[in-house]
């Protein structure tokens, strides 16, 4: 079949067979089928969409384009993924909350891009802290210290980070089987035996709906599953951030706070959810009980810092954190109940401040960022502080302002939305 | 605007003004921006579609990226095109009697490519005949004979011979506003102060309902409109072929005989309904009776000698061009009325003997084709000859056979189609 045969048939609707994907994505690789065919099928795609078939298809063949781990000698293996929000620090948390659960937690993770955080970023805040493994020290460290995360090797899943950069240079990444076989690629060569989906819904996610984001996490149950790799998913809000900070730093106080049992109810919350789900698909205990106890007895924050310390962080710098020297604090204008923080415009706050990304390579400040006194359901009184904003000499500063004080309304009244919108069921067997 | 927003405005269905098209426009030809930007943008277009206004925008940014001819000192200057039919042979006929009757004739045409002829194929079937023009040896044959056609020039328009070679490869042909802007960014270029244009409707043609084919025409008309240029469409029948000639010495032969008066009744119809049409635009006389005795008192035929031989073709040659030296005839299997006479599977049956192109510069076998013997409304007998097919050595005879076979239906009644199906309404002024 001739490529250009194969993008009409896409854009007339009619599905791909296993091979024919292969076909084109193997042409792809090879340099034979040059980067305007790819992406004008890429827009077809967005138009016509892909069935099921097609989509497990496509993973599987992006997963198999390169190296992909074996981590089959070692029980209980998890990763985790989070369909990108702002102040989003689970990871941080997460990661070593399952480790001191007995889960042996081996994630590749990335960086910021657009109003969206990235792990990787956040991790740099530690001094010393350093994400580039060989995969020999990814695997000692897995073993050793039952934790690792890295920086997204190009090793893996290599037509997989083609394909994405193509996407956002041509408005073709909002697609639900392109995103699907985009994250279910990479986690299938990264080789957990189980894997939890943090699926962000609302105004500052991707997904604006629970509809879509039932569909996104159905589909990308399903591919797990004809892979073998046992897929939970939870959908979570994204109205407003998640915590009460964005921006890098930030961020990294907060999740020890949470290791510490002392974090924001919110994070703690789906923190523990995301954890109870996952450790359930390994088989190990899974009692929220004893995995909320983890955070407050220590063990977690422990697990953490020898995490941290296997990386190069240095622990003693921890408690001193460097943060940006200026501060701007916001106030009420009236009194009034916070009815919408949104997220959104928070995170391109942060960005105009220097901490974010708009394209791939941009350096950041990580010591920048907003750190909410107030959200939804807070009740104000005139002149109350509602957020410190972390600058450097004002850099950024007035748009940062005028971007935040649009995301906060104050009404009559309001009440806190649900944080975990629904754990999907698990779909039967065969 | 950033190229990837942009995109994403056509993605989401948006109108771009004209200032962005023409960034994006000058961003592709200055190579600012990347091919595979351009092919998403127009996978999107073929999604979203674009307004009047935004095509008629895009023609003149097209028409005005390269050189336009200047023929306002002539009067009555015309051209023609066709949307690309089976066997249409018109323009070897509508441009000599144009001439004939005071027009001045200049047109550019293209080659052959799919299962359409090209009017250069044909003319080059003529000895010696070129369709490599200078710009002022092209300008001084109109002047001289009224009537010169010369291949389309690569410094007219050239934006748009770039959008056509990717559209081609990434199956983005097929859009209305893209077509609409590719055939009358090139009118606009060429520089005639009038233009009628034969929509072919019909299984044998691009567009396949005569809804889509009015939608087209008077896309085109208010193009031509904003521009200054009047611009008439005739909407015929592409069911079967037009004559009975398919092949490109087969359709000079065809083309020589109507311009003596001898021509088959559908293109000799075509051919007078166009002339009237255009003749009309330009303010000459356009009484039918008149415009058809141009073709039996021999008037046509001399202005068609004089243009051939302006051109370089030997005259002497016109009476014994060579066709393929090998017949097979294909006869009516049982009696009955001729009702189907598929013109796509016709025109791809001469492909595969080697009469056209399945992609750009492939040489191609002028003598070989298909001639006729019926067409839909022809009574037969069993045996009748149905069609000689013109090979070479059988090369590609079998092929060409079984689809011929496929293309032919006898049925117990059948009345022949009707060939023009309307010339649209002019548009009001304003």
């Amino acid at each position: 079949m001739r490529t250009s045969e194969f993008i009409l048939a896409k854009r007339n609707g009619e599905a791909h067979t296993r091979e024919e994907l292969e076909d084109f994505i193997q042409g792809y690789l090879s340099g034979d089928i040059p980067d305007y065919q790819v992406s004008a099928w890429l827009m077809a795609v967005c138009w016509r969409g892909m069935s099921d078939q097609e989509t497990i298809d496509l993973t599987n063949i992006l997963a198999c384009s390169g190296h992909m781990l074996d981590l089959h000698d070692l029980p209980h293996t998890v990763d985790k993924h989070s369909t990108g929000g702002v102040g989003d620090k689970t990871s941080l948390v997460l990661a070593p909350l399952l480790a001191s659960s007995g889960a042996k937690v081996a994630k590749m993770s990335g960086r910021g891009l657009g109003h969206t955080g990235g792990t990787i970023d956040k991790l740099e805040s530690i001094p010393g802290f350093s994400a580039i493994l060989s995969e020999s020290a990814f695997l000692r460290q897995i073993h050793e210290i039952g934790v690792v995360v890295s920086g997204q090797s190009t090793e893996l899943a290599p037509a997989e980070g083609l394909l994405y950069a193509l996407r956002n240079a041509t408005a073709t990444v909002q697609s639900l089987p392109l995103i699907a076989s985009s994250i279910m690629s990479k986690k299938l060569a990264g080789g957990a035996g189980s894997l939890v989906l943090d699926v962000k819904v609302g105004s500052g996610a991707f997904l604006k709906t629970r509809e879509e984001a039932r569909r996104l996490g159905t589909t990308m149950m399903r591919i797990g599953r004809e892979a073998g790799q046992e897929v939970r998913i939870v959908l979570s809000n994204m109205e407003e951030p998640l915590g009460y900070t964005v921006g890098n730093t930030l961020e990294v106080i907060e999740a020890m706070q949470c290791l510490k049992g002392a974090g924001p109810r919110d994070l703690t919350e789906l923190c523990i959810t995301l954890a109870e789900e996952v450790l359930s698909a390994t088989g190990l205990p899974h009692e929220r009980g004893e995995i909320e106890k983890r955070l407050t007895d220590g063990r977690a924050y422990d697990t953490f810092e020898r995490w941290i310390s296997a990386q190069g962080g240095k622990l003693e710098a921890l408690e001193t954190l460097e943060l940006a020297p200026d501060r701007a604090v916001r106030r009420a204008p009236k009194a009034g109940f916070v009815s919408e923080v949104e997220a959104l415009q928070i995170g391109q706050a942060v960005n105009t401040l220097g901490g974010g990304r708009s394209k791939k390579g941009d350096v950041i400040d990580l010591g920048v960022g907003i750190e909410l006194h107030a959200k939804i359901g807070t009740e104000v009184e005139r002149g109350d502080p509602l957020a410190t904003i972390y600058h450097r000499s004002g850099k950024g500063l007035e748009d940062a302002i005028a971007l935040f004080d649009r995301a906060i309304t104050i009404a009559e009244s309001a009440t806190p939305p649900p944080l975990i919108l629904e754990s999907l069921p698990q779909i039967a067997d065969g």
